[in-house]
């Protein structure tokens, strides 16, 4: 049958008028993508039916798969499954099993069916149906003849805790029977950067970065990291997988310990993975981040295999009283400063018994600044065994993304020390 | 002139693969939406020359205005004004005033020109051109006669730090001038609520979610909240607010203290306000949120003024030698217990000396959890003047999730109290 290609159409005047982010349209094509199928186009249109068919349409003359979400809910805008049935030119049935789920699912909270709610178990006939256990708009799976070949169409709900599992549970095994999709096997890994520029980045793999499929490399940057994404295809898993392990080997061999992590591995992740290896500890005295480094160390499960806890000094008087900071130290050099930032780390690790502290101070904005110490200035300094180091930082951005880059900044540092 | 229709196109290979969410349709959308420029389609294509050109002639067909993001960059992979250049039938010509920018950019870095860099000086014949402060390639605006109408076509670089500043104070103006758009004035206003399932408030505005333009309300529904959008539509700026200030009024009514707030005021802003307002301070103590409940207070500008800081007592050492929680009332009763959380609440409110303390207790997972405190289960208390008020919660979701969820119902709780 050879490759499929997919298209994403996702329903809902709320992402048009820029209410909300299309996560959805971004779950489906990495998932996709990891299934070797292509997705070339994404599409958003309105709750609006004719709109709905129009794209319908055009999805069908360029792809082979077509896969909608959004509008399945039970108010009076949600019209996908009525554009799909006039699409396909297959009435709606009444699915008797999703009716009888819904009354169960009602009565257990106590509700009763509505007309709208019942609107919900109406789908076109000949289709395919996925159970919602999130939720209850089913999803469905139905294919029409067009222009001499078979086109699958696949609705799934909106939100996306009932999307994420229907689609990878049940729709997407049944679509990849159902339109014989062979598996194209597609690995793609992304090595992640941090402390150079995307420049930096870009001559150290000018080579590969010019590499045509089976496998290329691109390169993104971001806030706080460049990205380098290999992906490599093949008919065979494991040639894939070795395509992209040999490339990986050689960013490895030219950017070094500039490479905090691969895939998933985020900056908190790599320093906790140290640590744990170590069986070393660690502790945080945090003021401008305000909880934003204790809440990314402790997002990693785990954690508390190396994490103890936090002080967030938020007001001058816990870096004094809980803290220690002495007094005439903050008078003489200001709350933020070097010393306060190093004596804050140096404390915290001995007031929660660690074997490395990190203290941060800084102005995250957006008032506050002077000439001297302006908006994004950030003092970082990491108590351990061998001393304390601190770090002058100037960040730009808002206050949540100082806020960030400064724990980000912050991992990093503690990250190098591990590594030396 | 009427009103314009705008489209969106979104270029960029990694939108399509999944790796990154497509954050810049939302914030155009959402700009549009405001000055009251309809969008009825977004559109996701790779770089790749001939499907952009189709994807700019579909969107000429059916738009007034289309507005493109992404591949402005040094890479080869960069097409987007190549694309451009071809669609409209416009050669692409050096412009000298953005290659000396880039010259005295790449100067002060201590980097030289390249063939790549300088390709983003090239922008087709006849455009008006945006400087990108907060990168290289500039924006371009053009137009082209298509099918009797003149159609405009606004190119943007791909990262939303370059793209939003340019966007709105350089191009969106410029665009408006260029195209005679006669502004709509349409306001959006999101109401917030807590408390309450999306049924239970349909139940309550269902006449409300049945009115047609000018004045429509949407219901949405959030992980932590549900969200009753009103839009109202006028050639006249007040006669729109007008209509929306009425609207919310009859929402609140209704809705009373299940309101937490409207538009960007989140949970913890409208926390603060009250803390501020009433002249409070607050302090917290956390384990299984380990810090996002302080980071959602610190996020806030001006926090300073009702938060005092917190204890992040993720070990139960921690809890014993930090929080003076009694270690037989651990053992007694668990780290994870209603009793442990109102001690924590209790004790952080003591140290920190603040008018109420928060504390919280639970199990975020993956791991960690037993038949009898399964994963999802937060205590949560708070100690005030009045005494200490706990609270047990199931939870559902990542680990992530539970942090998020525990947090905001935190914060709701000592809403409610605030209101009391």
């Amino acid at each position: 049958m050879g490759a499929k290609r997919a298209e994403i159409i996702s329903i809902g005047t709320e992402i048009l008028i820029g209410s909300i982010l299309n996560t959805n349209a971004r779950f489906l094509s990495e998932t996709l993508a990891r299934h070797g199928i292509d997705v070339y186009h994404q599409v958003t249109v309105g709750d609006n039916p004719s709109r709905i068919i129009e794209c319908f349409d055009a999805a069908a003359r360029r792809s082979d798969i077509v896969i909608a979400s959004g509008g399945l809910g039970p108010t009076e805008d949600d019209v996908t499954m009525l554009a799909l049935s006039r699409f396909l030119g297959k009435g709606l049935v009444l699915h008797r099993p999703t009716y009888q789920a819904i009354l169960r699912r009602l009565k257990k909270r106590k509700l009763s069916m509505t007309r709208l709610i019942a609107k919900q178990c109406f789908v076109p006939k000949d289709s395919i149906l996925f159970t919602n256990e999130n939720g209850t708009a089913p999803g469905v799976l139905n294919h029409r003849i067009y222009q001499g070949r078979q086109k699958w169409f696949l609705v799934l709900p909106g939100p996306p805790r009932e999307l994420e599992r229907m689609f990878v549970q049940e729709a997407l095994p049944a679509l990849v029977r159902a339109a014989k999709i062979e598996r194209e096997h597609f690995v793609v890994r992304s090595v992640k950067i941090s402390g150079l520029l995307e420049t930096q980045v870009a001559q150290k793999v000018t080579d590969l970065l010019k590499q045509k499929p089976p496998l290329t490399v691109g390169i993104y940057a971001k806030p706080d990291e460049v990205e380098l994404k290999i992906m490599a295809k093949s008919s065979s898993g494991p040639r894939a997988a070795a395509m992209a392990d040999k490339t990986e080997k050689i960013i490895r061999r030219r950017l070094k310990e500039k490479i905090f992590g691969v895939d998933q591995e985020s900056m908190a992740s790599a320093v906790g993975k140290l640590l744990k290896k170590k069986k070393l500890f660690l502790s945080v005295a945090e003021s401008c981040t305000g909880g934003f480094l204790s809440k990314s160390i402790t997002e990693i499960p785990g954690s508390s295999d190396y994490y103890r806890g936090g002080i967030v000094a938020y007001d001058n008087r816990v870096k004094i009283q809980q803290l220690k900071v002495p007094e005439t130290l903050i008078r003489k050099h200001g709350a933020v400063s070097s010393q306060t930032a190093k004596k804050m780390a140096q404390n915290v690790r001995a007031i929660f018994k660690t074997d490395f502290g990190i203290g941060i101070t800084g102005i995250a904005g957006p008032s506050g600044g002077s000439k001297r110490k302006p908006v994004g200035l950030v003092y970082i300094a990491i108590a351990g065994a061998q001393g304390t180091r601190g770090s002058e930082n100037f960040f730009f951005g808002s206050r949540p993304e100082i806020q960030e880059r400064a724990s980000h900044k912050a991992l990093d540092l503690l990250r190098q020390l591990l590594l030396a």
